[in-house]
């Protein structure tokens, strides 16, 4: 059996981690994200694996709050049309099918926000506005950054975010728990 | 290597298989489910397994056509209400997770639409309307009615059902191909 | 309410556009597939839309037939390496996507199958192995080949292809309903 | 435009509510799961909404590590059976299909260990093993426990715990980040 002293330790030092990004993130960029989805038609959003995960969380809670969002690649997802932003995350910013889908969203003249570790990966490049989360990709093989396994720490730090952003629409919102509540899901 | 001849012998006997229950279909059933999606304010739609898969298609060519579209479990599922439709397919009628889920649309209020082999069914029971496809349910062992396995014959003639369905949507509609394209997923 | 007939109609033509490919479809491509299938140590999937649909369907039967079989992009999808077959299926062989996918399992040595209505497509190019559907595409316009919408007739029938495989298949393993029963999904 | 402030308010209120929650949590419930893990023939996890999302973050990471792990809803899952471990979390211990698979389950000889927020539920009745998580539920309305929307914290804290648990799992392995990157899915 493990200790249960190194698992009360691993949990502190992921959520360490996390608070020391949070003391690195720039509430502009930040900022930028909020105003994006709240002038944007629709948003889109894509990522792969955990990243992918996380993005998911999140656009589950938009859709609560009574914004249109899609998941790309889920079943009933329309066009990207003029209008809309597509919301992205790749730690090293050079995710086949993440940089691909950004590329068709600018030509449909999309607005692209990118969450990633890379400013100058070239999702950063093609991106209209960045999030740039100081932590390490999944190939960075060193322990500097995040003791954590490959991109851990980004992933969780894109949900945190995302759930930051969540919370503070809702709050300007000015809607209660229990305005949100009947969007939930109801037939699981 | 398997010899050509069973090939093509298989994929005629499936053919085959689909084309008599073509025959054996009520079009009456069938175009009661046409007019529930038409007066629909959105269509819900849920299964399990390759029944599942099968109503995603057509959930699909749904949205293409301009209809309110949703797969329950899919992560921006919202609430289903009054006024909706939930469709579901079960052979043998007595998937749980779809029973609990036209059981929790009932109490919404919101219509159900059951496609399954099982006219006895609790399933069929629960619906307000029912197509009947006259075909072996997966745990059905013998080779009377289908000499595919499990629920194979069910679960393509309930895509075929509703393709022709979709067919006659569009053809009702009037909209050519190229109105329909904008709305197809641009992103992959 | 819409002409029943319509409807009956509608159902009949699909499938003898079905059964017009079956006349059509080269049996020794499919047998090639069979062969590919037998022969490789783990089976990966990938399509886009519709496509992916259909061939999540066989990959379920594949699974219950006792292969180790992989949908790219779901959760717990492993590295592709040599020794594997990724089978594709794209009707225009142009969806990036896919080519994407397919070019990467080719530099990890795997086999790479696809399923295609265009022989001088890009992807059809670059696979192993080619079954060639001759059924539109999703952007003719056309109604020459099917009188149905956009790549239709092309994804019903790369499903009735891939089930007359998995009825080969099962076939020649000797295995009863009964053996396979056990693999099927248990939480649903 | 929101105040910057605001943003990284929010982000913090998150952080601190997750840290709390981490001082609060049994490290021998967290190790009984840890156990479960290790000594199961095959993992399967199960989750709606966004916890839903919470394993399949887990069950990714699992996967990169060498445990057999299957998806509950996902295509190629097979049937669960007596040796394997069901995960699943449900705030509220109330889900339909979350408990109606753990019966299922427990009838297979299944274990099965939940993660939750009401030691009381049904649920927790009904698990092997039981993590608690002293975090509000989606349907509690007030701000004692968190001044979050909803399940938040307990659907981040979930994250949190799997997080340290694969940790856990992982230094105890000996194995490098080297050793685990060719697991990682290659086609994206």
């Amino acid at each position: 059996m493990v200790n249960n002293k190194l698992i009360t330790e691993n949990l502190h030092t992921i959520l360490e981690e996390n608070l020391k990004l949070a003391k690195q993130i720039n509430p502009t960029e930040v900022n930028a994200l909020v105003e994006e989805i709240k002038s944007a038609n629709r948003i889109f959003v894509m990522a792969a694996g955990r990243s992918g995960l996380a993005l998911k969380m999140a656009a589950m809670r938009f859709m609560h709050l009574g914004y249109t969002v899609y998941v790309v690649g889920e079943v009933i997802t329309p066009a990207i049309l003029q209008g809309d932003v597509l919301l992205v995350a790749s730690g090293s910013g050079t995710t086949a099918t993440v940089l691909s889908a950004a590329e068709k969203a600018k030509k449909q003249k999309a607005r692209v926000v990118a969450i990633t570790a890379d400013a100058q990966s070239k999702l950063a490049a093609l991106a209209d506005q960045v999030i740039l989360i100081n932590a390490a990709t999944k190939t960075d093989f060193g322990v500097s950054v995040s003791s954590q396994y490959a991109g851990s720490l980004f992933e969780q730090f894109t949900l945190f975010v995302l759930e930051s952003i969540f919370m503070t629409l809702w709050q300007e919102s000015g809607l209660t728990k229990e305005d949100l509540w009947p969007k939930h899901a109801n037939l699981e």
